[in-house]
């Protein structure tokens, strides 16, 4: 994920400054050996363990939990359990994903398994989840919630990684609605959660929970594609990962998947250069052109539209009150607009 | 963990083939290219997916949910959800540490990343991770119990990591009370949580769990000493593992923290040779020679014996009619006697 902070950054920092006591806390549980890492994987230190400012990740799986107990009338200090459980499970699937994509940097510094190892990153990331879990673990309203989350966080990824295997073209093809699917469990699943950990923690009856892990669904998919854009016309000096970077690695990301199912010239020819191979930096920047040409770019702002307006629907619907938590939900897509 | 089939072939056998159908259900729900990884991990398939009968692994885990279950009177069924889980949350941690210690080979056969890469690897261990966590999350009395044990495996695991960077002499050597919880936690916290799931899945009070950890932990350090024991002298025939594998890793085992713990001229010899390091084979069998002749084995042999008879003294206490559990208890260290 590569995205902004929110505008909204009142609501977001204060919820910053209830989450984290909690998430030191929890972290001061783990070895000190993988507290040093988390440290340095959650923005508080440097590789060496000294602490340093600055950008530690935007908070927004935390705040959602937070302003969602406080949007059915409850503490967001009910919540807080919650919140770290699903920054945690954020920090996990991060430190994994940078060992499985074999990404160097993240947040414009060197990834975990960069600065200290895989193995000693893989075992941090599975002390994170650990951790995320204990959480929870006693809370029986609390525990299937973060548990589903995980299945289908996990699910979404190999979906996600098993889509390298399949064609561009021809009956194998992955489609649109596989994509879909991939990206509400890779990138919905716990924004989901956390909405659903919110309302749950905060009292709300498990039909509301199941409202917005729905919610959560749809936010996803519209994050994950506004992620892909950035992933391929995103600047360098905003994400801190090169550009072209999702194209150059030949992800099936919507974009592209959008401007092949056109039957256009333009998707006719990157059908060609995809099918020849990206094998220069010239092709990767033709592919792009041809992406955007052949109305991919397009396709896909109009497609993270149309989840992004589902989900504020069901926030509306079931929770009409909840202006803080809405302008968050709704924030997290603008950088494509 | 290398240890051969356990003598009472009867009971375990019994227990495999309660488990295994509802194990099979399990990752039958994962996606299909997780599953397919997780059917070679388990010993079902080869690495092209083709089912091969043989040695899935012991099944120790379960068969210790199983017959706890059984010792407090209840049907093995009860127990079925937990025997999962912990074969699961077995199988997750050897995808990993696999991964982590780049081990190549387990049970004569290719590791999970040697024969799939290690991103699909890591992330086949999350999903199986994902999928025992989801066995009891909906489980009040049973999760906090899996959960504990999963903080305290990854923890240990931890500490085995970070002995590595520490010296073998003076000061911050690793002493023999830090290997001690090292191992309680590594190795006995998921056959404490497997009989204490068994017990409680069962009917049993809070307070027979939490003897049934203990029980587990004390047993987890003799079973951790048989593996070391196993990874310097054992034979590569059974093991599956090259002769003085750990030595050769220069890894901080119990037989070696013994041998140095002395002060016999072999223990000084022993090391003047790990301080010049292990460079060549030779040097190699010379310091497995001079870990026995520094009483290194026989001391490991004893602390072994100790932790088995500890663990044996508090099921005897609190389970006196589980014979059955208490043969299947017994028999995982006699390889080393």
């Amino acid at each position: 994920m590569s995205l902004s902070r929110p505008p909204d950054g009142g609501a977001v920092e204060r919820c910053r400054r209830l989450l984290e006591p909690a998430l030191r806390e929890a972290i001061a549980g783990l070895h000190p050996w993988n507290a040093r890492m988390a440290g340095f994987a959650l923005g508080w230190s440097d590789a060496d363990g000294r602490p340093r400012a600055g950008d530690g990740g935007k908070g927004v799986r935390p705040a959602l939990a937070l302003l969602a107990a406080e949007a059915v009338g409850a503490d967001a200090g009910a919540a807080v359990p919650g919140a770290v459980a699903v920054e945690l499970v954020h920090a996990f699937s991060l430190a994994h994903d940078d060992i499985i994509d074999h990404d160097e940097r993240r947040r414009h510094r060197e990834t975990l398994w960069k600065a200290y190892g895989v193995g000693p990153a893989l075992l941090t990331g599975d002390a994170l989840l650990a951790l995320a879990v204990a959480q929870l673990a006693a809370t029986p309203t609390a525990m299937p919630l973060l548990s589903a989350a995980l299945t289908d966080l996990v699910h979404g990824q190999s979906a996600d990684m098993a889509f390298e295997n399949r064609p561009w073209h021809g009956p194998h093809a992955v489609t649109i609605g596989e994509y879909t699917e991939m990206a509400a469990g890779k990138t919905g699943s716990l924004l989901g959660a956390a909405a659903a950990l919110g309302v749950t923690l905060g009292g709300a009856p498990p039909e509301l929970g199941e409202s917005m892990r729905r919610m959560g669904r749809d936010l996803g998919v519209a994050f994950q594609i506004a992620d892909d854009v950035l992933g391929i016309w995103g600047d360098p000096a905003v994400t801190g990962k090169p550009v072209h970077n999702d194209l150059r690695r030949e992800k099936k990301t919507l974009p592209v998947l959008c401007a092949l199912a056109g039957d256009g010239a333009a998707g006719r020819e990157l059908s060609a250069v995809l099918s020849a191979g990206l094998a220069d930096e010239e092709t990767v920047r033709t592919a792009a052109r041809l992406v955007e040409e052949a109305g991919g770019r397009a396709a896909a702002h109009a497609l993270a539209e149309r989840h992004l307006s589902a989900a504020l629907h069901t926030l509306d619907t079931h929770l009409p009150g909840a202006t803080e938590l809405r302008t968050l939900c709704k924030s997290l897509t603008h950088r494509t607009h």
